[in-house]
This record gives structure tokens, C-alpha cells and sequence, in this order.
């Protein structure tokens, strides 16, 4: 990747009452908007920016950390400062869950790699039986005990999404959806072999700030927020079956849905 | 509110790799979530941070600004730093759309508000003739000229939503959409009554930190991110009859949403 030049920046506006600060990330902003500086370019030194404006190092840094917190650039230590490079995007299909799906053996998580052309992959399985916090056991009917499923999925090796499903114990115990690998179709192929039938899924989406161990979990960037997914999966006797709990890499996602006009 | 008070925080660990701004950092973070720390108290001041862990000033401004970042909590200036009140939560549930909403003369956006007991407010409207982005004319199948209606929509005052709706000009020319005020139910009642009966909306999610703009539009304390919503309205011909275009305060919204499971 390029250096980019400094020369490509304006001047300060003197008579502004915007922070020096403020305007040169202002300006460096605009430079990346438009294109001039591209993902994966280093950004003009610090030095460089001294010089070509004029101000101290301190005042660079600033700029510089207004723009990490607004995601568009990364620091590397020792290396410089980066126009941060955007990651392909997943489109989550409106139709993810579709029954026919499922009849291929795949998991939706499957279905979305492969059409997006990238590699997945699911690392950090643990499955063990708990109790439920109030808000699961609310979703889920009131279940004592619970079956939880963790695990992080990769696509190209870069970790995208963190997901917990809880499911009522009574339902889950002693079956396929209790072993490590659930088998083809995922949870939701066997659930449906078990009896319960899908008939609908409801999702609630926040988006927040990350904490430092989603940081950790999924490798985010300064300024890259995180989409809290909450999926219930309810049965066609209108049973909740199972609560996914998902955290997402923000910049990974694109999440498409279907609304009714009438 | 309260000013919380330092002795609930514990003591450093001396023997630990992680940066000493980092632990102090956690241990506040930890004091939010428990609760010991609630919405809007004011946190223990630098000096008294200062008193109880024995560190710089410095390293206790960067303990908070790294909770700035996290959205955990907001510095007022010459008053101190408190945890962020967490405002009122709208649900945009996954029926917001449907016809009997805009029978009953009312907005997606009134009835949400009014669902919530809370006063809805519109203001910043511009109605005016363009020419659409790429972005925006492929969505809508390649008009030249659009109409677009920018607004901000407010609840009990705060600002939480930015939107503009496109439509190709063709069909809102010389209609009761190109007006300030479409009239009961909306400009999608209006357009249904122009013949175009809707049947379905698209709607895709991406999340990002806002941009300065963004930030004043719509007030947003440091570390809350917008959720980026791009809707396209369907007619039941498959046209593409309006695609709005909508930045939200993360922190004043839950999205709900249904997906089949057929």
C-alpha cells in the first residue's frame, strides 16, 4: 500500500472556531471520503503533518484519535497510522433460515459464507448445561435449566460474530443437539426432527460499543461498533425453542430483512 | 443523582500485565454494570481517583476516556465525568409498516412514539427535486431525477433519527408527496392512493460511528454508535417506489424483525 502525501491537504482556517485539532481530522476525513488517501494507505507522519501545518505533535496525535474513534483509521505502533481497510462484508439474507436451507445440510452461517466466497469456520465450541439469566428464561417460557451452546465463527480466518443458543433443557438433553457436533443442518435441522416444527423467528437488533473482551473476542478496531443480535426461534405451537444471543463484528455486516406492507 | 464514591473500588494489581489506566478502567466498568454506579451519578472526581490508586492525573484521564469511548460514560466539562443516563428505548416492532397503521391516518413513526408514551416531533424538513446518487438510482431502478424529503425526527425533544425519503419524480411530480405535508398516514398512504398498492418493504442494517455531522445532528454522546438503515418500498408490480434513507442513534432503538422459517 501507498504512502499518502501530505500535499494533497488544505491549510487551517485561522478565523475558524473549530479546534486546530478538529480541523485536521477534518481535512484527513475528507482526504479519505474522497478517495485521495485509499484503505491500507499510510497516513502523512506525524512529522510531516508538524511541518505541513505548522502545529505540534500533540495536536496531530489528537487528530489522529479522532479519527480511530470514528473507525476510519488504525494505529500501528512503531509503523504509523493507517487508513483502515474494510473488510469484505456478509449479507445476511432476509431467507437465511429457510427450511430448504436446512434440507441441503448446511447451516445458515454455511449458506452465507459460501455465497459471500469465503472460507468458515467455528472455533471455541463449548456446550455445557446452566442456569438461565432472567432475560433468557423470560424469552424462553421460564426453563430452570438450560442447554448453552458457544462458539465463534471465522470467515477467512478473521473472527466476524460470537454466539451463545440456549435451549430449555427438557428439550435438549440426551439428544444430537447436546453433542459437540450437532450434525448437518445445524441445532435447527434437529430441533425440526424432534418434533418441533419451525414456523417463525423473531430478531432484535442494538448496536453498541464493544466491551474490552469483544475487543479481545473479535478483534475489533478502534472505532468499530458491534450489532447485539437477540433470535428467538419459536415452533409452530408457538413454543420458544431456542434464544441466540449474538455479537457481531459491525464492519463484517450487512443484515437484510423483509417487511410486510399490510 | 448521587456522586459515587471511590471505596467501592478495589486495589491495583501490581503483578498484572495489563496497563494500569486499563485496570482502573475496569474496575469503574465493573462498578457501572453491578449497579453500584447507576445512571447519571457522578463518578469519583480525578483527585479522588487519584488519592486511591496512587497514580497520575494522566492515567486517570485515560481511564476515562477509555469509558468515554465505550459510551459508558459522558464528560461534562467543569463538572466532572457521569455514568450516561441510558435514554428511553423505541422498539420499531416488525408490523410497523402495515396497512391498518396508515388507515388510521397515522405515521410508522407516530404510532411507535405514541406506543411508547412519548411526543413525537418532525422538524429540518426540505422537500426538494435532484439528482439521485448511483446508490440511490440503482435502488430504484434508474430514475434521473428523484424527489427527495430530508427530516429529523425528535422524541420529548431529543433527537434520534435523520431521514431521507427518494422517489422517483416521475411519480411524485405535481402529487400530494411533493408537498411539506403529505397528509394523514404518510406519503406511503398517499402512494398507495396513486394507484401504487404496496406490498413489501427491504429493508438493510449496517452500524458504524457517526460522522461529526452525524454527532450534532443528532446530539449523540461519545461512544454511540448510528444504525444505518436503508429501506426500499415495493409496489405490488415490483416497482421500486421509494427508498429512505435513515441514520439512528443506536442508543434510542431496538429493531425487531420476523423471519420465516419456511
Amino acid at each position: 500500500m501507498a504512502a499518502a502525501s501530505a500535499s494533497v491537504l488544505g491549510a487551517l482556517d485561522p478565523t475558524s472556531d473549530r479546534a486546530v485539532f478538529r480541523q485536521i481530522a477534518d481535512q484527513l476525513r475528507e482526504a479519505i471520503d474522497k478517495g485521495r488517501f485509499k484503505e491500507g494507505d499510510k497516513l502523512p507522519s506525524e512529522s510531516e503533518l508538524v511541518e505541513h501545518y505548522g502545529v505540534s505533535r500533540m495536536t496531530v496525535r489528537n487528530s489522529f484519535s479522532v479519527l480511530q474513534g470514528e473507525g476510519l483509521v488504525v494505529s500501528e505502533h512503531g509503523k504509523g497510522v493507517f487508513v483502515r481497510p474494510r473488510p469484505p462484508v456478509r449479507r445476511l439474507a432476509s431467507d437465511r433460515f429457510a427450511r430448504r436451507h436446512r434440507e441441503q445440510g448446511k447451516s445458515a452461517f454455511t449458506v452465507e459464507a459460501e455465497a459471500a466466497g469465503s472460507r468458515p469456520e467455528v472455533d471455541g465450541l463449548e456446550v455445557k448445561e446452566e442456569r438461565p439469566t432472567q432475560d433468557i428464561a423470560a424469552r424462553l417460557g421460564g426453563p430452570r435449566r438450560v442447554l448453552a451452546r458457544r462458539r465463534r465463527y471465522l470467515l477467512d480466518g478473521r473472527p466476524v460474530e460470537y454466539a451463545v443458543s440456549y435451549l430449555p433443557l427438557d428439550l435438549a438433553r440426551d439428544t444430537p443437539i447436546a453433542q459437540p457436533n450437532p450434525g448437518p443442518g445445524g441445532i435447527y435441522a434437529r430441533l425440526e426432527e424432534l418434533g418441533h416444527r419451525l414456523d417463525h423467528f423473531d430478531e432484535e437488533i442494538r448496536a453498541r460499543m464493544p466491551s474490552p473482551h469483544e475487543v479481545r473476542t473479535l478483534r475489533l478496531a478502534a472505532g468499530v461498533p458491534v450489532i447485539h443480535l437477540i433470535r428467538t426461534a419459536y415452533d409452530t405451537e408457538g413454543r420458544a425453542v431456542e434464544v441466540c444471543d449474538t455479537v457481531m463484528a459491525a464492519d463484517a455486516y450487512v443484515l437484510a430483512y423483509q417487511l410486510p406492507a399490510t
